[in-house]
């Protein structure tokens, strides 16, 4: 079993980067696309992200061997009712979506017929929208797939066989555990940046230019991963609460023992902790999954 | 009045790279250095760190016109005690700690009969060491000063043209304002970051293995900040205590009402917040505060 022809719905940075990816590195697999806003659609069509931009969500689903839905996680369920009525039997149909036991219930609600493979590519950027997408977005990331247990042995290696060919690595994984790894190394790092960037600029005694004038002193950190899509992260926290709320409480609690700390003085708990995250740090430059340049390889303003 | 002579005290980062810049973009000024720490001394002679590396810190300091101290703040205090004896009459001493307050008190208890003129460059990366720095570090950055009423204003001014020299910009500023500003754009986003490194890699249900594999959905940002010199961080949040504890209390109030939000389904106050935090992306960007690139230009690994 191979992957022939690819549909695409919702075009903005994931699925356009799926689109470009794949007109870089798999040239035999044909792709369609669609996306909601006719505006994108026009838009995505001028950087060609899929070899043809469909008017209508079932002219592009309706030949496809794999439909790849990358819409915000609470549209999931909209759009694989949109896509039902227009199936081959035995398409395969995965999405990029960041909580995975949600969207694969919507899923397979939805499209009791289909084959449905939740699929998330641990990649992203802060920009959004068609013009965002590029094609080595998912080289040396991880992809990981959450299949159910009566998912075709045959459908999973095709649809690894895939996305190996855009350069990322597969993991299977259950989508609960899925959905607590990734709140802790995604979901509450954005929460944590939206919460930190929204307090800075409704404080009294610093005005939002002194803020953005200082930001080099760490702040600035923050605010790249505070820029991403709104809908997009309204829909995770919604879709994947228990997690969040979860790894929420315990960084609140280990918060809570800093903060007694600093009000006591207590420089020996801070230094310890100071000291073992960066071990982490060290781990994640050797992996590969981050830049040791200092500063990230910021370029010179 | 001008400076033609720099004891740089402490060569780690922040030293190391102002005798670097020094020597690249004002080589009439001539540079001394010493570090408490004789290993350091040797490899911040074998960089040319400083013009001359000496062995006592009497004899860096002995000539200088000005002695910039660069040390953790909680020995700020230590260090200009040993400086005291052997400075000129009219020396000024500045520094580059990042709590202003608890310094300019400290050097000034200190040295009474110097020309003290606290100051701090918002800039760094997470590496330490004499081996860290590099001469472009302060360029486009802002240097701040907190002078004191009797702070002559000759010497503000040759200390104002030494820092422009190294391409920094300067902005004069009331203690209390900066470690409140700091405190915003600086000392919590590092607490934050420290703290969710920690709670990440203490979870029972998520290995570290899997943090570290899947940190590029947003915790790798942190971890950077994560892994700031731990000395240097620990005497930060307890010299700046008050302001720390201020900010901070802020920053759990905006969480709790985002967690409650979270909890209630109430996507509306998670757009708008996120919809919000965007605009001030924008801003760092176009200040050259920060790079545009996706990922600030992260390389293809």
């Amino acid at each position: 079993m191979s992957i022939a022809r690819v549909a695409i719905v919702g075009l903005g940075l994931i699925g356009g980067s799926i689109g470009l990816a794949v007109r870089d590195v798999l040239p035999d697999v044909a792709t369609t696309g669609w996306d909601a806003d006719a505006d994108v659609r026009s838009r995505a069509a001028e950087r060609d992200l899929a070899g043809e931009v469909c008017d209508t969500i079932a002219d592009a689903v309706r030949e496809a061997d794999l439909v790849i839905l990358c819409v915000p996680v609470g549209a999931m369920g909209y759009a694989a009712e949109a896509i039902a009525p227009h199936l081959q039997p035995g398409t395969i149909v995965s999405d990029v979506g960041s909580s995975k036991r949600s969207v694969g219930e919507a899923l397979r609600a939805a499209l009791p017929e289909a084959v449905v493979i939740p699929a998330h590519p641990v990649a992203g950027t802060e920009n959004s929208g068609p013009e965002a997408g590029f094609a080595e977005l998912f080289r040396h990331r991880w992809c990981i797939f959450t299949p159910g247990a009566d998912a075709p042995q045959e459908a999973v290696d095709a649809l690894a066989a895939f996305w190996e060919g855009l350069g990322a690595k597969v993991e299977i994984m259950d989508a609960d555990h899925h959905d607590v790894v990734l709140a802790v190394t995604s979901h509450i790092p954005h929460l944590i940046a939206y919460t930190i960037v929204g307090t800075a600029s409704d404080l009294e005694d610093v005005t939002r230019g002194e803020v953005i004038k200082y930001s080099a002193g760490g702040f600035r950190d923050f605010t790249r991963i505070a820029a991403s899509n709104p809908t997009m992260w309204r829909d995770v926290f919604l879709a994947n609460r228990d997690a969040v709320l979860e790894v929420l409480g315990r960084f609140t609690e280990d918060l809570s023992l800093l903060q007694r700390a600093i009000r006591n003085g207590d420089g020996d708990t801070l230094f310890d902790l100071f000291e073992r995250t960066r071990t982490i740090r060290r781990s994640i430059i050797e992996q590969g999954q981050d830049d040791a340049r200092p500063d990230f390889g910021r370029k010179d303003h």
